[in-house]
Protein backbone atom coordinates (compact mmCIF):
# COMPACT_ATOMS: atom_id res chain seq x y z
CA UNK A 1 0.00 0.00 0.00
CA UNK A 2 1.88 3.04 -1.28
CA UNK A 3 1.48 6.50 0.81
CA UNK A 4 -0.50 9.45 -0.82
CA UNK A 5 1.01 13.17 0.80
CA UNK A 6 -0.72 16.19 -0.81
CA UNK A 7 1.28 19.23 -0.03
CA UNK A 8 1.03 22.99 -1.17
CA UNK A 9 3.03 24.12 -3.75
CA UNK A 10 4.20 27.61 -4.88
CA UNK A 11 5.92 29.05 -7.57
CA UNK A 12 8.01 26.80 -9.86
CA UNK A 13 8.20 23.97 -7.52
CA UNK A 14 8.87 25.85 -4.65
CA UNK A 15 7.89 24.12 -1.12
CA UNK A 16 8.22 26.55 1.72
CA UNK A 17 5.38 25.68 3.83
CA UNK A 18 6.71 24.33 7.30
CA UNK A 19 3.94 21.54 7.65
CA UNK A 20 4.39 19.47 4.59
CA UNK A 21 9.05 19.94 5.87
CA UNK A 22 8.34 18.34 9.05
CA UNK A 23 5.88 15.29 7.31
CA UNK A 24 8.50 14.80 4.45
CA UNK A 25 11.22 14.46 6.95
CA UNK A 26 9.30 12.41 9.29
CA UNK A 27 8.26 10.18 5.89
CA UNK A 28 12.61 10.19 5.48
CA UNK A 29 13.17 9.52 9.10
CA UNK A 30 10.39 6.08 8.53
CA UNK A 31 12.13 5.16 5.57
CA UNK A 32 8.97 5.72 4.02
CA UNK A 33 8.54 6.78 0.30
CA UNK A 34 5.31 8.04 -0.44
CA UNK A 35 3.63 9.42 -4.38
CA UNK A 36 3.41 13.23 -4.00
CA UNK A 37 0.79 15.30 -5.03
CA UNK A 38 0.43 19.08 -5.71
CA UNK A 39 -2.44 21.02 -4.89
CA UNK A 40 -1.86 25.28 -5.56
CA UNK A 41 -1.38 27.68 -2.58
CA UNK A 42 -4.75 28.80 -3.56
CA UNK A 43 -6.87 25.86 -4.19
CA UNK A 44 -8.80 25.52 -0.73
CA UNK A 45 -11.36 23.80 -2.57
CA UNK A 46 -9.39 20.36 -3.91
CA UNK A 47 -8.36 20.03 -0.09
CA UNK A 48 -11.44 20.77 1.41
CA UNK A 49 -13.30 18.40 -1.06
CA UNK A 50 -10.93 15.62 -0.28
CA UNK A 51 -10.44 16.09 4.11
CA UNK A 52 -13.27 18.29 4.70
CA UNK A 53 -11.07 21.13 6.10
CA UNK A 54 -8.73 23.43 4.53
CA UNK A 55 -5.30 22.69 5.59
CA UNK A 56 -2.18 20.71 4.22
CA UNK A 57 -0.45 18.69 4.04
CA UNK A 58 -3.34 15.42 3.61
CA UNK A 59 -1.83 11.90 3.72
CA UNK A 60 -3.58 9.68 2.27
CA UNK A 61 -3.57 5.92 2.94
CA UNK A 62 -5.82 3.42 1.44
CA UNK A 63 -9.22 5.08 2.21
CA UNK A 64 -7.80 6.88 5.20
CA UNK A 65 -7.53 10.50 5.47
CA UNK A 66 -5.87 11.86 7.65
CA UNK A 67 -4.81 15.60 8.03
CA UNK A 68 -2.97 18.03 10.72
CA UNK A 69 0.62 17.06 10.96
CA UNK A 70 0.55 16.28 14.38
CA UNK A 71 -2.00 13.64 13.14
CA UNK A 72 -0.16 12.46 10.31
CA UNK A 73 2.99 12.19 12.34
CA UNK A 74 1.32 10.02 15.18
CA UNK A 75 -0.05 7.98 12.26
CA UNK A 76 2.97 7.02 10.88
CA UNK A 77 4.86 6.46 13.96
CA UNK A 78 2.10 3.72 14.65
CA UNK A 79 1.40 2.24 11.15
CA UNK A 80 5.26 1.58 10.72
CA UNK A 81 6.39 0.85 14.57
CA UNK A 82 9.67 -1.33 13.56
CA UNK A 83 11.04 1.28 11.65
CA UNK A 84 13.06 4.11 13.42
CA UNK A 85 10.96 6.16 15.96
CA UNK A 86 9.90 9.28 16.21
CA UNK A 87 8.93 9.59 19.32
CA UNK A 88 11.30 7.99 21.89
CA UNK A 89 7.99 6.76 23.98
CA UNK A 90 4.75 8.11 24.98
CA UNK A 91 6.91 10.45 27.19
CA UNK A 92 8.61 12.06 24.48
CA UNK A 93 5.71 12.39 22.12
CA UNK A 94 3.65 14.53 24.95
CA UNK A 95 6.46 16.93 25.34
CA UNK A 96 7.24 17.41 22.20
CA UNK A 97 3.23 18.15 21.53
CA UNK A 98 4.25 21.49 23.68
CA UNK A 99 7.66 21.95 20.99
CA UNK A 100 4.67 21.70 18.34
CA UNK A 101 2.95 24.32 19.59
CA UNK A 102 5.59 26.38 20.74
CA UNK A 103 7.08 26.03 17.14
CA UNK A 104 3.60 27.17 15.43
CA UNK A 105 2.57 29.53 17.96
CA UNK A 106 5.74 31.46 18.91
CA UNK A 107 8.55 30.17 16.43
CA UNK A 108 6.87 30.59 13.58
CA UNK A 109 5.05 34.23 14.64
CA UNK A 110 8.61 35.30 15.43
CA UNK A 111 9.67 34.26 11.46
CA UNK A 112 6.23 35.76 9.78
CA UNK A 113 6.87 39.19 10.96
CA UNK A 114 10.68 38.51 9.32
CA UNK A 115 9.46 37.18 6.31
CA UNK A 116 5.64 37.76 5.15
CA UNK A 117 6.53 40.06 2.77
CA UNK A 118 8.94 38.76 0.93
CA UNK A 119 6.92 35.15 1.16
CA UNK A 120 4.38 36.31 -1.23
CA UNK A 121 6.97 35.76 -4.02
CA UNK A 122 7.18 32.06 -3.49
CA UNK A 123 3.64 31.41 -4.97
CA UNK A 124 3.00 31.59 -7.83
CA UNK A 125 1.77 34.91 -9.80
CA UNK A 126 -1.85 33.26 -9.53
CA UNK A 127 -1.81 32.52 -5.76
CA UNK A 128 -0.21 36.28 -4.53
CA UNK A 129 -3.93 38.09 -4.54
CA UNK A 130 -4.59 35.12 -2.22
CA UNK A 131 -2.29 35.24 0.40
CA UNK A 132 -2.07 38.81 0.34
CA UNK A 133 -6.20 39.13 1.10
CA UNK A 134 -6.20 36.44 3.35
CA UNK A 135 -2.98 37.41 5.41
CA UNK A 136 -3.64 41.02 5.85
CA UNK A 137 -7.17 40.54 6.39
CA UNK A 138 -5.54 38.38 9.93
CA UNK A 139 -3.10 40.75 10.46
CA UNK A 140 -5.36 43.68 9.89
CA UNK A 141 -2.79 45.92 7.99
CA UNK A 142 -0.81 45.00 4.57
CA UNK A 143 2.44 42.50 4.68
CA UNK A 144 4.52 45.50 4.73
CA UNK A 145 3.35 47.10 7.45
CA UNK A 146 3.16 43.90 9.49
CA UNK A 147 7.06 43.46 9.18
CA UNK A 148 7.69 47.22 8.60
CA UNK A 149 9.31 47.19 12.59
CA UNK A 150 12.44 44.79 11.52
CA UNK A 151 14.65 45.87 14.38
CA UNK A 152 12.04 44.50 16.64
CA UNK A 153 11.56 41.78 14.85
CA UNK A 154 14.87 40.82 14.99
CA UNK A 155 15.07 41.35 18.96
CA UNK A 156 12.02 39.06 19.11
CA UNK A 157 13.43 36.74 17.13
CA UNK A 158 16.83 36.57 18.86
CA UNK A 159 14.86 35.90 22.49
CA UNK A 160 12.41 33.12 21.12
CA UNK A 161 15.81 31.25 20.03
CA UNK A 162 17.22 31.43 22.63
CA UNK A 163 16.62 28.58 24.50
CA UNK A 164 16.77 26.42 21.32
CA UNK A 165 20.67 27.72 20.89
CA UNK A 166 21.04 26.91 24.11
CA UNK A 167 19.80 23.66 24.87
CA UNK A 168 21.91 22.91 21.14
CA UNK A 169 24.84 24.20 22.89
CA UNK A 170 24.40 21.17 25.41
CA UNK A 171 23.22 18.36 22.90
CA UNK A 172 23.28 17.77 19.19
CA UNK A 173 19.24 17.60 18.38
CA UNK A 174 16.36 18.39 20.64
CA UNK A 175 15.56 15.01 21.42
CA UNK A 176 19.04 14.18 22.16
CA UNK A 177 21.47 12.20 20.38
CA UNK A 178 20.21 11.83 17.44
CA UNK A 179 17.42 13.70 15.81
CA UNK A 180 13.47 12.84 16.14
CA UNK A 181 10.07 14.50 15.24
CA UNK A 182 10.46 17.75 17.62
CA UNK A 183 13.68 18.29 15.38
CA UNK A 184 11.56 18.14 11.97
CA UNK A 185 9.24 20.22 13.61
CA UNK A 186 11.16 23.12 14.98
CA UNK A 187 13.87 22.97 11.82
CA UNK A 188 10.52 23.33 9.62
CA UNK A 189 9.69 26.95 10.99
CA UNK A 190 13.63 28.05 10.05
CA UNK A 191 12.96 26.34 6.53
CA UNK A 192 10.00 28.36 6.06
CA UNK A 193 12.28 30.92 7.02
CA UNK A 194 14.99 30.17 4.68
CA UNK A 195 12.91 29.43 1.46
CA UNK A 196 10.56 32.06 2.47
CA UNK A 197 12.52 35.06 2.55
CA UNK A 198 15.97 36.04 0.79
CA UNK A 199 17.55 36.77 4.02
CA UNK A 200 19.84 34.67 6.67
CA UNK A 201 18.74 34.73 10.15
CA UNK A 202 21.06 32.24 11.83
CA UNK A 203 24.88 33.72 12.34
CA UNK A 204 27.63 31.24 11.42
CA UNK A 205 29.16 30.61 14.29
CA UNK A 206 25.86 29.11 16.64
CA UNK A 207 24.72 26.10 17.72
CA UNK A 208 21.23 26.94 15.99
CA UNK A 209 23.29 27.31 12.69
CA UNK A 210 25.00 24.11 12.92
CA UNK A 211 22.12 22.11 13.51
CA UNK A 212 20.07 23.40 10.91
CA UNK A 213 22.50 23.04 8.36
CA UNK A 214 23.22 19.67 9.22
CA UNK A 215 19.23 18.60 8.72
CA UNK A 216 19.37 20.50 5.46
CA UNK A 217 22.01 17.92 4.58
CA UNK A 218 20.28 14.66 6.18
CA UNK A 219 18.39 12.41 4.19
CA UNK A 220 20.55 13.03 0.95
CA UNK A 221 20.34 16.76 1.07
CA UNK A 222 16.16 16.62 1.48
CA UNK A 223 16.30 20.46 2.67
CA UNK A 224 18.01 21.50 -0.86
CA UNK A 225 15.87 19.55 -3.36
CA UNK A 226 13.71 21.66 -3.92
CA UNK A 227 14.51 25.31 -5.31
CA UNK A 228 15.22 28.25 -3.01
CA UNK A 229 14.30 31.46 -2.69
CA UNK A 230 13.17 33.79 -6.36
CA UNK A 231 16.28 35.15 -6.87
CA UNK B 1 22.28 8.28 53.25
CA UNK B 2 20.15 11.49 53.85
CA UNK B 3 20.05 13.68 50.80
CA UNK B 4 20.35 18.25 52.15
CA UNK B 5 18.74 20.82 49.86
CA UNK B 6 20.01 24.12 50.46
CA UNK B 7 17.05 26.55 49.15
CA UNK B 8 16.63 30.37 50.01
CA UNK B 9 13.98 31.19 51.70
CA UNK B 10 12.12 34.60 51.81
CA UNK B 11 9.99 36.44 54.59
CA UNK B 12 8.47 34.97 57.28
CA UNK B 13 9.19 31.48 55.38
CA UNK B 14 8.12 32.55 52.41
CA UNK B 15 9.38 30.00 49.02
CA UNK B 16 9.22 32.31 46.48
CA UNK B 17 12.30 30.21 44.05
CA UNK B 18 11.15 28.47 41.30
CA UNK B 19 14.44 26.67 41.35
CA UNK B 20 13.47 25.69 44.17
CA UNK B 21 10.38 24.66 43.81
CA UNK B 22 10.87 22.11 40.63
CA UNK B 23 13.22 20.12 42.88
CA UNK B 24 10.57 20.16 45.56
CA UNK B 25 8.06 18.65 43.14
CA UNK B 26 10.84 16.19 42.03
CA UNK B 27 11.83 15.07 45.35
CA UNK B 28 8.34 14.04 46.20
CA UNK B 29 7.72 12.48 42.43
CA UNK B 30 10.71 10.24 43.86
CA UNK B 31 8.98 9.74 47.39
CA UNK B 32 12.77 11.37 48.81
CA UNK B 33 12.53 13.08 51.62
CA UNK B 34 15.72 15.26 52.25
CA UNK B 35 17.15 17.58 55.09
CA UNK B 36 16.52 21.49 54.35
CA UNK B 37 19.02 24.11 55.01
CA UNK B 38 17.80 27.57 54.39
CA UNK B 39 19.80 30.47 53.17
CA UNK B 40 19.03 33.95 53.26
CA UNK B 41 18.17 35.74 49.52
CA UNK B 42 21.02 38.15 50.10
CA UNK B 43 23.59 35.23 51.29
CA UNK B 44 25.81 34.65 48.67
CA UNK B 45 28.90 33.38 50.75
CA UNK B 46 27.08 30.53 52.17
CA UNK B 47 26.17 29.11 48.45
CA UNK B 48 29.36 29.97 47.58
CA UNK B 49 31.45 28.37 50.19
CA UNK B 50 29.25 25.16 49.64
CA UNK B 51 29.36 24.62 45.98
CA UNK B 52 31.95 27.50 44.49
CA UNK B 53 29.04 29.24 42.94
CA UNK B 54 25.85 31.20 43.71
CA UNK B 55 22.49 30.04 42.78
CA UNK B 56 20.10 27.82 44.24
CA UNK B 57 19.30 25.09 45.46
CA UNK B 58 22.10 22.84 46.14
CA UNK B 59 21.67 19.31 46.85
CA UNK B 60 24.15 17.46 48.88
CA UNK B 61 24.80 13.47 49.04
CA UNK B 62 27.07 12.47 51.54
CA UNK B 63 30.39 14.26 49.91
CA UNK B 64 28.74 14.92 46.96
CA UNK B 65 27.50 18.42 46.15
CA UNK B 66 25.27 18.98 43.03
CA UNK B 67 24.14 22.43 42.16
CA UNK B 68 22.30 23.55 39.09
CA UNK B 69 18.32 22.07 38.81
CA UNK B 70 18.78 20.32 35.94
CA UNK B 71 21.77 18.53 37.29
CA UNK B 72 20.18 18.00 40.04
CA UNK B 73 16.85 16.50 38.46
CA UNK B 74 19.07 14.32 36.51
CA UNK B 75 21.10 13.10 39.63
CA UNK B 76 17.97 11.97 41.58
CA UNK B 77 16.89 10.61 38.35
CA UNK B 78 20.08 8.49 38.29
CA UNK B 79 20.01 7.98 42.27
CA UNK B 80 16.79 6.58 42.41
CA UNK B 81 16.18 4.59 39.27
CA UNK B 82 13.43 2.34 41.09
CA UNK B 83 11.43 5.20 42.15
CA UNK B 84 8.80 6.80 39.94
CA UNK B 85 10.84 8.26 36.75
CA UNK B 86 10.89 11.86 36.31
CA UNK B 87 11.70 11.39 32.31
CA UNK B 88 10.48 8.83 30.32
CA UNK B 89 13.63 7.55 28.77
CA UNK B 90 16.65 9.96 27.05
CA UNK B 91 14.56 10.87 24.42
CA UNK B 92 11.98 12.81 26.76
CA UNK B 93 14.54 14.30 29.03
CA UNK B 94 16.22 15.57 25.44
CA UNK B 95 13.02 17.06 25.03
CA UNK B 96 12.63 18.51 28.36
CA UNK B 97 15.84 20.38 28.42
CA UNK B 98 14.22 22.60 25.62
CA UNK B 99 11.21 23.37 27.46
CA UNK B 100 13.29 23.86 30.36
CA UNK B 101 15.66 26.43 28.85
CA UNK B 102 12.08 28.05 27.42
CA UNK B 103 10.55 27.99 30.79
CA UNK B 104 13.37 29.78 32.52
CA UNK B 105 14.18 32.41 29.48
CA UNK B 106 10.69 32.71 27.57
CA UNK B 107 7.97 32.23 30.11
CA UNK B 108 10.23 33.72 33.12
CA UNK B 109 11.07 36.83 31.88
CA UNK B 110 7.41 37.18 31.20
CA UNK B 111 6.51 36.22 34.81
CA UNK B 112 9.25 38.61 35.80
CA UNK B 113 7.75 41.57 33.82
CA UNK B 114 5.03 41.32 36.00
CA UNK B 115 5.85 40.76 39.25
CA UNK B 116 9.41 42.30 39.70
CA UNK B 117 8.09 45.18 41.90
CA UNK B 118 5.55 43.20 43.92
CA UNK B 119 7.91 40.27 44.72
CA UNK B 120 10.79 42.23 46.78
CA UNK B 121 8.36 42.35 49.44
CA UNK B 122 8.71 38.38 49.47
CA UNK B 123 12.10 38.68 50.78
CA UNK B 124 13.53 39.46 54.37
CA UNK B 125 13.67 43.04 54.76
CA UNK B 126 17.30 42.81 55.32
CA UNK B 127 17.32 41.13 51.74
CA UNK B 128 15.45 43.81 49.88
CA UNK B 129 17.97 46.35 49.20
CA UNK B 130 20.40 43.32 47.93
CA UNK B 131 17.25 42.30 45.40
CA UNK B 132 17.01 45.38 44.09
CA UNK B 133 20.32 46.32 43.89
CA UNK B 134 21.49 43.19 41.79
CA UNK B 135 18.38 43.37 39.52
CA UNK B 136 18.01 46.78 38.51
CA UNK B 137 21.75 46.93 37.90
CA UNK B 138 20.85 43.67 35.55
CA UNK B 139 17.82 45.70 34.00
CA UNK B 140 19.38 48.56 33.84
CA UNK B 141 15.83 50.26 35.43
CA UNK B 142 14.24 50.47 38.57
CA UNK B 143 11.87 47.73 39.29
CA UNK B 144 9.20 49.57 38.51
CA UNK B 145 9.96 50.68 35.51
CA UNK B 146 10.70 47.32 34.67
CA UNK B 147 6.88 46.57 35.28
CA UNK B 148 5.80 49.52 34.42
CA UNK B 149 4.02 48.99 30.80
CA UNK B 150 1.57 46.78 32.50
CA UNK B 151 -0.76 46.06 29.39
CA UNK B 152 2.33 45.21 27.13
CA UNK B 153 3.69 42.56 29.26
CA UNK B 154 -0.15 41.00 30.24
CA UNK B 155 -0.28 40.64 26.64
CA UNK B 156 3.25 38.88 26.24
CA UNK B 157 2.43 36.87 29.12
CA UNK B 158 -0.63 35.55 26.78
CA UNK B 159 1.23 35.47 23.34
CA UNK B 160 4.18 33.26 25.80
CA UNK B 161 1.61 31.11 27.23
CA UNK B 162 -0.85 30.16 24.63
CA UNK B 163 1.45 27.26 23.13
CA UNK B 164 0.80 26.29 26.89
CA UNK B 165 -2.98 26.29 27.10
CA UNK B 166 -3.23 24.66 23.93
CA UNK B 167 -1.38 21.59 25.15
CA UNK B 168 -3.00 21.62 28.13
CA UNK B 169 -6.59 20.85 26.40
CA UNK B 170 -5.23 18.13 24.58
CA UNK B 171 -3.55 16.30 27.25
CA UNK B 172 -3.31 16.35 31.08
CA UNK B 173 -0.03 16.93 31.24
CA UNK B 174 3.48 18.18 29.79
CA UNK B 175 4.58 14.66 30.31
CA UNK B 176 1.34 13.19 28.94
CA UNK B 177 -1.22 11.19 31.20
CA UNK B 178 0.92 11.69 34.57
CA UNK B 179 3.55 14.54 35.88
CA UNK B 180 7.06 14.27 35.19
CA UNK B 181 10.10 16.76 35.07
CA UNK B 182 8.54 19.02 32.19
CA UNK B 183 5.35 19.68 34.74
CA UNK B 184 7.17 20.57 37.54
CA UNK B 185 9.93 22.46 35.86
CA UNK B 186 6.55 24.56 34.10
CA UNK B 187 5.02 24.85 37.03
CA UNK B 188 7.45 26.11 39.25
CA UNK B 189 7.45 29.32 37.28
CA UNK B 190 4.11 29.89 38.00
CA UNK B 191 4.63 29.23 41.38
CA UNK B 192 7.26 31.97 41.40
CA UNK B 193 4.08 34.05 39.68
CA UNK B 194 1.49 33.14 42.60
CA UNK B 195 3.64 33.15 45.23
CA UNK B 196 5.95 36.36 44.34
CA UNK B 197 2.78 38.72 43.56
CA UNK B 198 -0.88 39.63 44.61
CA UNK B 199 -2.55 38.91 41.63
CA UNK B 200 -3.78 35.91 39.59
CA UNK B 201 -3.12 35.80 35.86
CA UNK B 202 -4.44 32.71 35.08
CA UNK B 203 -8.52 32.54 33.92
CA UNK B 204 -10.79 30.45 35.62
CA UNK B 205 -11.94 28.13 32.98
CA UNK B 206 -8.31 27.57 31.13
CA UNK B 207 -6.37 24.54 30.83
CA UNK B 208 -3.28 26.17 32.11
CA UNK B 209 -5.01 27.38 35.55
CA UNK B 210 -6.66 23.55 36.11
CA UNK B 211 -3.59 22.28 35.09
CA UNK B 212 -1.68 24.47 37.98
CA UNK B 213 -4.10 24.35 40.69
CA UNK B 214 -4.06 20.48 40.14
CA UNK B 215 -0.10 20.67 41.03
CA UNK B 216 -0.64 22.88 43.68
CA UNK B 217 -2.71 20.07 45.27
CA UNK B 218 -0.35 17.46 44.65
CA UNK B 219 1.78 15.49 47.21
CA UNK B 220 -0.46 16.79 50.07
CA UNK B 221 -1.30 20.66 48.71
CA UNK B 222 2.70 20.68 48.62
CA UNK B 223 2.53 23.95 46.33
CA UNK B 224 0.63 25.63 49.42
CA UNK B 225 2.69 24.01 52.15
CA UNK B 226 4.49 27.47 52.94
CA UNK B 227 2.89 31.34 53.49
CA UNK B 228 1.55 32.75 50.02
CA UNK B 229 2.06 37.10 49.10
CA UNK B 230 2.51 38.79 51.86
CA UNK B 231 -1.19 40.97 52.59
Amino acid sequence: MTLTMYERIGHEGRRPSPFSWRIRYALAHKGVEPQFRHVRFADVETIRALSGQQFVPIVTDGDRVIHDSWNIACYLEGRFPDRPSLFDGDGERAVTRLVNHWADQTLGTAVRRLIASDFVFCLDPEDRAYYRRSREATFGCTLEEYCADRRRWLSEFAAVTAPLEKTLTEQPYIAGGAPGYADYVVFSVFQYARLGCPDEFLAEDTALRRWRDGLVQAFDGLGDRYPGYPA
